[in-house]
């Protein structure tokens, strides 16, 4: 019989967890491996609420175990490090994102796409190379291969720069695969959420004109006067929709929604690249015709691998971006959940972990 | 009122031209304008039937106007230049593909897109600059603006290299841009007919492993004896198709049929690309989690320019590559269409023009 949580590893640890598809989270006992000569043990300060937590609390996606500790957009300071760690040091801010290991020999990972591993090990809800299940950030300590650590510069504040860990990167590694990192190109943004508002401060950043695409009027101002985007478009206004066909060299689509491809194709210019991140669960209708007709591309892309997302979060200290986020006390995550679930956040929660998570 | 096609233009002309949407076509007389000072005229020798053909000659895409004279598979023998043209001389070779014109101006023609130029003015069917509506291949003579003309080189036989310049283009074109000529790259072809026989060809001369995809078993001693595909897949093949995931750097999708991309986009490597060339008429369903997780994506193409059109050719020359070819008299041309309905021929039907249509 497998070990329980609690005594599985050498190293008490608390957090919350869900214990069922209610997803309703609560204190819980486990624990964590001692620190290994290639690991970085680290108190967790800051966790952001991706969405995609929401979705394993609930087991929507079919594939969480219980109990689950989330949280994958992580920040902290290094309190411990093995003997081989080279990376890091005692006292040195440390980020995670969604991956905590992969298989480090294949050609995903020997070319820095450890995210496209076919082994890459997420950081909570996944077997670890030890054969014992991941827990993520929503808890007080950690305990990470360096490799995976993501060194958060001087000036970025940690609580905004948790999100973008996950959000940020899975914004930026597309921009750049995809080439719509060139200054004075036009790029979409669909949906205003946790990722959409991280494309729109990127790309502003890269130079490029932004046009954020949406269903909710209200958004508008928002986007505009607060983020910068640049043209705002609402996508049930055929009129306005028509107006900006063929006007932008890529789309990125942060919707998880089931929602049509058509007419952001039309948006595109020749050659334009619509890219998803976001990941409806039904398949999408894709009509070839336009794609023919102006060599257009849906792509999609999956956060980003470890060298790229250390080049986004400096890039992000370069430019003084970070997440605009809601800090909120560990007790209120249930019902940040809830309010996640209608969209009720700009535009990310970040859990005070630090000052909040109480001992049980 | 319009004056009648037989009238229209100084210069007298003959064809086969359908009336109705019955697609039945049939001896019809019109005329052609005098050589212009940038025109060359021709005598039309070979004419390909291209699927889309069909599809005009029957209105199935609903935007044929009638009577209409199709081919765009051409190939001919100038017989007079105007005063102005450079790139031919009389008793010149000339093949032209689905284009005669195109604004000339915008960024796409300027980089020789004129494929993708929306100004772009097709082979028959569409109005020409002077306001009258153009004429295909299946005809006594051509006059054509010299920028649309293509050189045939000398080794290439002039029937086998008429549907190259539809059929071929279409298939090298993105094989160029989406980068899927790399020697030792492995590409699948799905369907093997005018379009994926062209493929197979072409991929094989850049040195690249093919596979061909296809519903019929019965193509597999084809594809690998006579086209020397290296491996042959069965769609429906459920383990056959299990085996080859994850193994292919592109794919060149040329059905025009709706089918699943699901296994296609399973086929493709992490960063693989599927590329439309058919054109299914209705919407096909797009799975987007599988496009996030291996970075993939599926792009359209369509034929490609003059430049690059006259590459294509050229690579043909070196390569000695013609399509495969059933010759045909003008009058078989009804059967011709039937059988190419029930995708009965290896690979295209090649009218023989110049010995076979007879003056009405």
């Amino acid at each position: 019989m497998a070990m329980s949580s609690e005594n599985e590893h050498p190293v008490k640890a608390f957090g919350w967890a869900a214990r069922d598809s209610s997803g309703h989270l609560s204190p819980f006992k486990f624990s964590r491996r001692a620190t290994q000569e290639k690991d970085v043990t680290f108190k967790v300060l800051y966790c952001g609420i991706c969405h995609s937590d929401l979705h394993n609390v609930k087991n929507e996606w079919g594939i969480t175990s219980y109990p689950v500790i989330p949280g994958h957009e992580i920040v902290g300071v290094v309190t411990e490090v093995g003997a081989k760690v080279t990376k890091f040091k005692v006292g040195d801010k440390v980020g995670v994102g969604c991956m905590v290991g992969s298989c480090r020999s294949c050609a995903n990972c020997k070319d820095n796409l450890e995210n496209y591993c076919p082994k890459m090990i997420l950081t909570y809800g996944t077997k670890y190379y030890d054969g014992t299940i991941t827990h993520g950030g929503y808890s007080d300590i950690m305990v990470l291969d360096e490799h995976f650590g993501i060194k958060i510069p001087d000036n970025l504040p940690l609580d905004g720069s948790a999100p973008i860990l996950c959000a940020g990167i899975t914004v930026y590694s597309p921009l750049k695969y995809y080439g719509l990192d060139k200054a004075g190109m036009h790029l979409g943004v669909v949906g205003l959420g946790g990722l959409g508002h991280m494309a729109v401060k990127f790309a502003k950043a890269m130079g490029l004109k932004v046009t954020v695409i949406s269903t909710s009027p209200n958004k508008k101002k928002e986007a505009m006067e607060h983020l910068g985007a640049n043209e705002f478009l609402v996508s049930r206004n055929t009129e306005e929709m028509q107006f900006a066909m063929d006007t932008m060299d890529g789309i990125i689509d942060t919707v998880s929604a089931v929602h049509s491809l058509l007419p952001l194709i039309g948006l595109l210019k020749n050659n334009g690249k619509l890219v998803m991140v976001g990941a409806p669960e039904k398949p999408l209708e894709l009509p070839i015709m336009p794609l023919l007709l102006g060599r257009k591309i849906v792509g999609g892309s999956n956060i980003g691998g470890i060298k790229e997302t250390q080049e986004m979060i400096d890039f992000a200290a370069k430019h003084n971006i970070v997440a605009d986020i809601e800090v909120i006390p560990m007790d209120y995550v249930n019902t940040a959940m809830e309010r996640l679930s209608k969209a009720d956040v700009k535009y990310r929660f970040v859990i005070d972990i630090a000052n909040s998570l109480k001992p049980i």
